[in-house]
């Protein structure tokens, strides 16, 4: 089961991942979901950290990404190149952040350029929302380089 | 002494500036210098984590702008509006991200607006440096509320 793999993997190399107790929830072709308690994501005014905000929707891309390449047996670096953020509404409960699935297309050439290039980037949404409302929209560009390639 | 001073109230309202070790090392007509260590901000390739980065750096125009207004002060509710990120180069060490101190005319359009309007918004940048050599690059709209008015 790919969720908890990455979770496994996440917990045990990114020290943060484990203080702001994130967790990929589900992994399915309409894209992947984190969530993350308040309490230890918490900033001075009891909502959800700037920061913390940040690094789940951060997470959520690369984890699209990591469990796409994973679905494929396909071996490569990721890195995140730029992001944007803007803070809509403050996140006064549990942070579910919502990476959406590409389309198919775009997932198609995406792996089509790490075939023939060895590598490929890609920008992903994603949005940590509440009861329906959007609290946090979120884009970044991705990389994935093949071993023995630079990146793009 | 400021810099003390806030970062005993990160440290006791922010359980991720905990976890990160991150400290404001400097402020003065410069800017302000937040730094953490490397360990319990890794990835899961010996560097620095982009949630990590993108938190201090958010971080560091916060602090700015926490520390004039309580050089001034001025009491206001600070908010993070929006922020973009390229991540250049990976950071292999300790992190130290700087928030240079805006313009004399800008810092004084902020206050003017705070105390004229009730409330002020703008952007600052930010960057990770290490050796000499830009590794991360931040821009951070920031907004500032006397307590009674509304967002921006």
């Amino acid at each position: 089961m790919p969720a908890a793999e990455i979770n496994a993997y996440l917990t045990h190399h990114v020290p943060l991942v484990r203080a702001m107790n994130v967790r990929v929830s589900s992994f399915d072709a309409r894209g992947v979901t984190l969530s993350a308690p308040l309490a230890p994501n918490v900033n001075d005014k009891g909502t959800a950290f700037g920061g913390a905000l940040a690094s789940i929707l951060s997470l959520s891309g690369w984890a699209l990404c990591y469990l796409l390449l994973e679905e494929r047996s396909v071996e490569a670096d990721l890195v995140i190149a730029e992001s944007a953020i803007q803070y809509h509404k403050p996140v006064h409960e549990r942070i579910t952040a919502i990476c959406p699935m590409p389309e198919v297309a775009a997932v198609e050439g995406f792996f089509n350029s790490l075939r023939d290039r060895g590598k490929a980037s890609w920008v992903l949404n994603a949005e940590v929302k509440t009861g329906g409302e959007t609290n946090v929209t979120f884009r970044g560009r991705y990389a994935a380089i093949r071993p023995g390639n630079i990146l793009p």
